[in-house]
């Protein structure tokens, strides 16, 4: 994988030029890209041309490549949500989130894959780690690409679980923010409560620089002497659906985090937190019918049967339902607020297990809706592999705005998984 | 004007049919149209073809005409976003809310003017009370349209004052619900947390009908034996800068509803919630720096120039600023819900006052913007004029996710006030 972060540290010491960097990607993209399928649209030409730009040194990304999820409008490039209904589609400006990758310097690869409007409807892109295997959705492309040392930096989405698992599954750094910290404008929505822009890149570190870059605020943790952070040990009620090797990875990360000399802590999700579990759907899918009202209404056949199907639900859903469900979140983001006032972060699974083997499924977002729905900081600790060598993702999940602290924390966590 | 409660009964009724109704508009848009400048586009013919669609007379709009802000996209309808840099722009799909009005029934009559990108940033279009003066902004069109009588239902959105103060202006009713409770998607992005879909029609009646009808929610007031309103009389820090007149029909209004049976009470709002008017624009600019980061980036020398200042400004505004003004904003969320638990509606001023003359300015959301900050439904109160004839609208402010009280203690309002 390429590090994003010692990357822009050999340009900006003048040993690494931008154009170089795209030439390694292009040279990856020319030996895996057919077998994995990571990007929906390339862009490597333009890449070569605006990687001469000799500004692009002086700007946080410095030059470097940047995958997005397709998404995500681009204004030079097709965008297909990936969906045949938008076939040939061309949007008229970019999404914020590709200005403001170029705002802080770095260069638009092409366009990463995204299974169908980002939904649990499967796309056809392969999981590096093992090529028969899912890399999880939907920001398929996304965790691949990074995953198969094709780009340094994707941008991708959650609305359930769509950063954090497949960057788990890929075993990649993923970052999802706090909810609105990078801006959804243009970007196809699914759940305007639920959706939120996140990155991938090869470690905790290298995410967080790519974060600071492009939102502007203070993220990096390289240059930081990081904290033993308190964590707290979290077997939630989705626990049994962690495979014995996961419950393991989290158990041992655990105990490795507490002689490493971090604070470790067992703490249970009291029921105001626990019970929105079981509306985040609700939420999600009330929000989908009308958010995707034009497609249901005019190319309903054109949908997978997955999402038809939820979205055929999803009609029956009362607004009565929609605002009882609206009411539990908010109760719960406020005592998940009140937990974790003397805690660094939640540890937690970023899955049930491993990436799941075949390419019809892109696995279960069973460990990551409840944290989308409370708008909370999580972050995937690569590092990890199970029995037959694929990787096992840990999460650590902050207190909403505080990203720095769980980017730390996350990173801590890394350290000790990898010694 | 076109009461669209009214329409509805009688095409109900069978005295009347969707293709008269869409008639009587292009007879209102062929006498007033060419002075007034509502439209951006006009889609007469289509809408004529439509209304002999039997299946309209059985659902929630029996096929009345919407005017739809130019600011929303339409798949069959250039949008223009009020920006000469999406000149013959046409969007693959349709907004949320567009297909939301054609599932409920209604006939898309056209694209609205709006202000460019709904800024502060004035549009052509005239009010219809007086062409010399300007009908308010950022929802221009469905203002001067439903106020001319062009049209009994309009669409527009609100960041700051943009659906209360051009309906006060031009003197008709109108509706900002509860932030989030009509969706955003597919409308241009000024700033995500402010944000807000509204509604325009003749009367209160009206316009509870016509989001009833869209929304699904359980709004509508005409059936119900409104009970008196508990009224909070606000004179809040901004009332010294409402004119005399201005000043003199909200205290009217306040003796009239007194007397017709509403509990009147005289509430200081406290300063948590004060403050909060002041860091509207933080979040605003803030969030309009990066939704219009592709505009700003690409097509500078395009914008006007209260908008290219306004954003040229923005860039400046740190993320720590931004984060301090959202805590704000939260903790006048909250002080606003405590005070509201006993009131009804506060009565405030929409504007200052009547609409200003000339069409250099859109007026200014000065009693707007905190409101909208808040989340809070509010309704512009149509009925009153000044004494040079012009329309004075006051305003009911709710609790969020209170609209339907908030409407009915408006249409209590417009009750006394015509009386």
């Amino acid at each position: 994988m390429l590090s994003a972060l010692d990357l822009a540290r050999r340009i900006e010491a003048g040993t690494l030029t931008p154009v170089e960097v795209v030439e390694a990607c292009a040279a990856a993209i020319a030996k895996r890209e057919q077998e994995i399928g990571a990007f929906a649209v390339l862009d490597i030409e333009n890449a070569r041309q605006r990687a001469l730009e000799p500004a692009l040194r002086s700007l946080p990304l410095r030059g470097l490549p940047v995958g997005i999820k397709d998404i995500f409008d681009t204004a030079d490039l097709p965008t297909h949500y990936g969906s045949q209904i938008y076939a040939g589609y061309q949007p008229r400006s970019d999404a914020a989130m590709v200005t403001l990758v170029r705002r802080a310097g770095g260069i638009k690869l092409g366009k990463t894959v995204t299974t169908e409007f980002a939904s649990l409807e499967p796309a056809a892109t392969r999981n590096p780690r093992n090529p028969a295997h899912t890399p999880g959705g939907s920001s398929s492309g996304s965790a691949a690409g990074v995953a198969a040392g094709m780009v340094p930096i994707a941008i991708g989405s959650q609305t359930g679980g769509s950063v954090i698992r497949p960057a788990a599954y890929c075993g990649v750094a993923g970052f999802k923010p706090s909810f609105r910290m990078l801006p959804t404008v243009g970007m196809k929505c699914f759940s305007w409560s639920l959706d939120t822009v996140g990155l991938f890149a090869a470690g905790v570190a290298d995410v967080a620089f790519a974060a600071q870059a492009i939102s502007g605020r203070e993220l990096r943790i390289d240059q930081a002497q990081p904290q033993a952070p308190t964590i707290a040990l979290v077997r939630s009620r989705a626990w049994p659906e962690a495979s014995p090797d996961m419950q393991h990875a989290v158990e041992d990360a655990a105990t490795r985090a507490e002689r490493a000399g971090a604070k470790l802590i067992a703490l249970e999700l009291p029921e105001a937190i626990e019970q929105a579990t079981s509306v985040h759907a609700i939420v999600q899918n009330y929000e989908a019918f009308r958010a995707l009202a034009f497609e249901y209404d005019n190319h309903r056949e054109e949908l997978g049967p997955i999402l038809r199907a939820q979205l055929d639900e999803a009609a029956a859903i009362t607004a009565d339902t929609y605002d009882d469900a609206r009411r539990v979140a908010r109760r719960a983001r406020q005592a998940f607020a009140n937990l974790m006032s003397d805690v660094s972060i939640i540890l937690t699974p970023s899955a049930p297990g491993a990436a799941p083997p075949g390419l019809n499924s892109t696995g279960l977002p069973t460990f990551n809706k409840l944290w989308t729905l409370l708008g909370a900081p999580c972050v995937n600790v690569p590092g990890l592999l199970d029995r037959e060598g694929l990787p096992l993702g840990i999460q650590a999940v902050g207190r909403f705005a505080r990203d720095r602290m769980t980017l730390e924390a996350a990173c801590f966590l890394e350290g000790v998984v990898s010694q």
